[in-house]
């Protein structure tokens, strides 16, 4: 049976991905070795990390006032190695609280300047991202976390303001065009849209940078790894070339405005059947609901076991919710084909029947 | 042609495991679904994570003591991140310069209190492993660099001392028996007998930790990544699943002893050719060179690149020597077996044969 993947992360890439990636690791192109034993300096290697970063730059339009990175450490890292890199002591950073991995981000910050939380949607839930705040314009930059991947919701748009936006895009990357001239930093683990665990893309803007004054460890400073074109150590050589490989895959499939009308449909057609059927509700706030992960109840609790039991009988694998939500949450990243979600919203329909 | 792969690291790794590893891609244990698509707090990934943990605790004897972590970063994180962790500020460590990596773990470490440099063999161009220094008794930990994949030498056997050690194992873990309860932090980057690049091995006793009073960023602390067993954040999945399969290779190989026998006999007919052979010279002292990195010179400079050509020819790959040392270097870890060696040898002699 085909199963359908629906984990939130580490999650399902696409098939040609996986073909290709255990092809280069048994010979990687006709090398006679494999991708897991070639050292980070060959010059199969270097071919594949610049082709990985070319990929990056072309697909989102990164400007050349920015660098790109690949680093080790997840997102979680980048918690700490930004405000560490590029908050002041004395200086102020404001957060947008729009979830758990807001929250840490927030907390982690702490400990390097002042932290202005502008607004949050904590006390409800986190069912939807906060509006009409004001953006102080001497913050040092304002953080956001564009998809929230617990609760299900997302920015729709970038809130206006003078400076630099920081944004955790982990598991909304790649999904939709972004204008990245506006961000001061873009951050994102890379097993959602770009590749498996254990490769973290970081997208720095030279200013951003050396003005904090601190004595950073060299792993942590974002300088050292812009000069060591993020080999200042051994980089994470298998995760990069798959990350390389599932770029590839985006850009044959038309790059991030084609699959930005992809998602939207996916996320319409079950987002519309959550609507249609009778056992069902959605989580979030309309308006800001995630394409990514889209987060629902059933009206009567006593039916998510049957539910979970039908899915995993239909080859819905991974769409239980979040502990913190309940429910379920249905993650439709950019490797998820649109027949993947018609599986589900089948299953959906055919347990609204036996429960009818 | 088969090629043999000398590379320093990453390097070779079992063909077993290539294969094995590129079936989990495509498709993990009949699950469906690939290795890197599945949850990290899923049976399957939780299963690999702690099989993982089991093998090395195993085949390296781990007391009950000391904590096994996989992490994210490289031993280059935990040149700064043990002694933000472990050396109070008013504290002193005392650290034994071999190498460059001595060298980069010193230069991380100051930051954090006192670091004492017992003994280094910079001068002579890291040919030897310092002997005969006094060892403070007062000092939070002394930390060595077991091989020093650069220059090619290794301690033979650790120091007796009263404080803990602290040993980047990078380049040699696995490859012989050592008595973990002398140690009070073994860390060592994958990427030469343990697996691919992307995850470090950090085993840490628990009297090292929770007395420095820093505050310390989630992700730099140990104690929050042993609370979390390694899954504070998303951990490096497919490297730390192939290192699970490497171990496992180990064990079916009969373990730490019956390697050491293997790699002492791969060196000793290694060197056994470099002394013999007319056109070559060791770079290591005798006593204290690797089981793991033969470096040794051409004694005309002239023949060096012939001498390279003729080993690409004859399927040798890698074995062009670091910068800093020149000449060339054989890495023989764990999975290079014995005919791999014996085809440099042939080379070796074939090009003497050559140059007449």
């Amino acid at each position: 049976m085909k199963i359908h993947n629906f984990s939130a992360g580490p999650s399902i890439l696409p098939q040609s991905v996986f073909d290709k990636a255990a092809q280069g690791v048994l010979n990687l192109d006709n090398s006679g070795l494999s991708i897991l034993e070639i050292s980070h300096r060959s010059k199969d290697f270097i071919a594949i990390h610049e082709h990985a970063k070319a990929l990056v730059k072309e697909l989102l339009q990164v400007p050349d006032t920015h660098h790109i990175l690949f680093l080790s450490g997840g997102a979680s890292s980048q918690f700490f190695m930004v405000p560490l890199n590029c908050l002041p002591q004395n200086g102020t950073a404001a957060y947008v609280d729009t979830g758990s991995w807001s929250s840490k981000a927030i907390k982690e910050a702490k400990r390097y300047g002042q932290i202005d939380v502008l607004a949050s949607s904590k006390e409800d839930g986190y069912k939807y991202i906060p509006k009409n705040y004001t953006i102080p314009s001497d913050a040092t930059y304002l953080h956001l976390t564009s998809n929230n991947t617990i609760f299900g919701t997302q920015f729709q748009s970038f809130p206006d303001c003078e400076i630099p936006i920081v944004c955790d895009m982990s598991s909304d990357i790649f999904s939709r065009p972004v204008d990245v001239s506006r961000f001061g930093i873009i951050y994102a683990g890379a097993q959602k849209n770009m590749g498996p665990a254990g490769v973290t893309l970081v997208i720095v803007r030279n200013d951003m940078l050396g003005k904090v004054g601190r004595d950073i460890p060299s792993m942590l400073d974002y300088q050292v790894h812009i000069k060591g074109d993020s080999m200042y150590n051994t980089p994470p050589v298998f995760p990069i070339y798959v990350s390389m490989l599932t770029l590839e895959w985006l850009k044959d499939f038309g790059g991030v405005s084609a699959i930005q009308k992809a998602n939207e449909d996916k996320a319409a057609i079950l987002y519309d059947e959550i609507a249609r059927n009778s056992l069902f509700s959605a989580v979030a706030t309309e308006e800001d609901r995630s394409r990514m992960n889209v987060t629902f109840l059933v009206n009567d609790p006593e039916l998510e076991k049957p539910f979970l039991d039908l899915c995993k009988a239909g080859g819905c694998d991974g769409v239980k919710g979040h502990r913190s939500v309940g429910g379920f949450r249905a993650s439709i990243y950019n490797a998820m084909p649109r027949e993947g979600v018609e599986a589900l919203i089948s299953v959906m329909q055919q347990f609204e029947k036996q429960m009818g």
